[in-house]
């Protein structure tokens, strides 16, 4: 998308075809700093630093990781030894796995000498595809958004939840794909972006990718969702999602189930928006996806800038009082009006998801 | 109640006669500071800057805010310019005009000589007043606390939203009077503090207060209360409210909406704590009442203490991004298992209300 005009993908390779250029999202919303990744190491980095965030994201970094790799030792044993370090950069994303088993499964076969070039050309296709499913995303989530501003006439207020946008994809994101669509179209739209606490991915990313591509947006504390939806200020509500069972039970950042819940009561649609790699076929039912509880600091501590433009850590709590912080909930498929996949908009139902899917392999 | 042991209320004359004391609580829970309130100008900028705050402790400032002006000047003009001057500190609480208008009918047919001494005398009553009610209400919450604990064996997980804690209070509070008495019955409770953005009076207050007084609890972002209530953590959810309407509808703190979906979702009863002042007989339903709309700035900055304790404020969102702050939602009485009054836990319905003040005059 763009940054003040200029079209920007979150990773990009040099024109000296010796590195890579990502944004570095620690420092968002307050600083744009590109930082250049020049080996394994600065990639392990960065993933192990969130300077890069996002599971589509987090992918590709690894898959251009072990690019990097190849060019400081094209080895079989270096293959290895870059892949189980990039492993071990972050627990859960379910694409660091996948990009990685795919880097492995593309250059081992092949000669050392001709795994430097191939690796490259294969972190490149990772990107592309991931450009292209959610833009198919978009065109999907598009043709909602259309509808609704041809029924009301007026600008469609679309409600988001966290940062499902282009900073953690490699373009376009997903649940913000439709809004940067009808945007670009012409389609008058306003954001509602929930600030997302505890680590405010709203009010630090999706605000600040918003506010540079030009799409109006206002941020909300997350208590205010409900209240909106009641006063008719939401036209839809699309949401990403981290992983999604085989029922079509969500689970996406804490708080989309509240959302989901007022959306339900006041008759606004809730769509996810999630690429076909993201359904977990594994899973029956929502219910066994494994939620991470992270550490209490994130909700005792917040970091923002001061009045000299100084990044600050301040507590928000007593010193005493204890904190529980689970990252994820599950929105039960009941309450999902649609999934917008990059083959369609679907009922959130088995049999709908097995007929778009029919290679899925399911245990 | 008790701070590390101190039984202490929120505001108290001093035993000179000639102040009253408070607690500095735009400086919670970073700093314990009390603070003398000699003047009418004190007590006025006590309650404009929010260093007390609550509906209830407004009322009971501005009626020693009286008090102290009867000692300056006694006349009947100064009682009026009093009055006039505390009027105008806050425009929303209801306890604050109910309080003056009380202080004047009181005062107004006395000499100017005996007025300061009525004044004090008034103002204690209403306190006094406020911790019988309080004290009611938690007496019947605590039947229901009690009997979670006798059918359950475990400790009785209570989730709050806010602060309806004996710092909105002269003491006890409304929703956590029930929590007090149960815990100082030695009934095991552990209470889900939401930190209630974008002011947090959740992580700064209600989080403060428990830790003093020694009550278990922990601190959760806004948008965990769902994710608790799924996984079976939340035996009831106990809130205040600014004011019910005469059909049960709930305006309360931003965000309480989203708890009460979420308790209905999963079958936890949801109380609201409210003292028979605070029912608006005049509204039919919630709908009618209106929304406070507060700063952007609620949203876009916070303040904590960094490292060294020094207390900082900081901004969260890009600069360019606008923020909406409604401060308050309303929750359907449907959602609402029972208002805990101070004359017994009744149906959030017309009838039942009616039925329990009968002596109230509806238009």
């Amino acid at each position: 998308m763009r940054i003040d005009g200029q079209p920007t993908r979150t990773i990009a390779p040099l024109e000296d075809g010796r590195g890579v250029r990502i944004i570095d999202q620690t420092l968002l919303p307050h600083r744009l700093e590109l930082r250049v990744l020049r080996s394994l190491e600065d990639a392990a980095e960065a993933i192990s630093a969130m300077r890069v965030r996002g599971a589509p994201l987090i992918g590709a970094t690894a898959a251009y990781g072990v690019a990097l790799a190849m060019q400081e030792d094209a080895s079989e044993t270096h293959l290895e030894i870059a892949c189980a370090r990039l492993l071990a950069t972050r627990p859960t994303a379910v694409n660091l796995p996948w990009a990685l088993e795919r880097m492995q499964r593309t250059l081992a076969p092949l000669a050392p000498t001709a795994r430097r070039e191939a690796a490259w050309q294969e972190a490149a296709a990772i990107c592309e595809e991931d450009v292209a499913l959610n833009a198919a995303i978009g065109r999907h989530g598009l043709t909602l958004i259309a509808a609704l501003h041809r029924k009301q006439g007026q600008p469609v207020q679309v409600m988001t939840h966290c940062n499902a946008g282009w900073l953690a994809t490699v373009d376009w994101g997903t649940a913000l794909a439709p809004v940067y669509m009808a945007h670009d179209a012409g389609i008058p739209v306003h954001v509602w972006v929930s600030e997302t606490r505890p680590r405010n991915q709203g009010a630090a990313l999706t605000a600040w990718e918003l506010a540079r591509h030009g799409v109006p947006h206002a941020v909300i504390a997350d208590n205010a969702a409900g209240h909106l939806m009641q006063r008719g200020d939401v036209d839809l509500v699309i949401v990403g999602a981290d992983r999604v069972a085989a029922n079509g039970d969500v689970a996406n950042k804490i708080g989309t189930y509240l959302k989901a819940l007022a959306a339900r009561d006041n008759g606004v649609p809730f769509y996810v928006a999630v690429p076909g790699p993201s359904i977990d076929w594994r899973l029956d039912e929502g219910r066994a996806i494994p939620i991470e509880v992270r550490a209490p600091r994130e909700v005792t501590h917040v970091t923002g800038v001061d009045a000299e433009d100084k990044l600050r850590e301040v507590r928000l709590t007593p010193a005493s009082s204890d904190a529980l912080n689970p990252a994820f909930d599950v929105t039960p498929a009941r309450l999902v009006t649609g999934l917008i996949t990059e083959r369609g908009v679907l009922v959130a139902q088995k049999a709908a998801l097995r007929q778009a899917y029919p290679e899925a392999e399911c245990p």
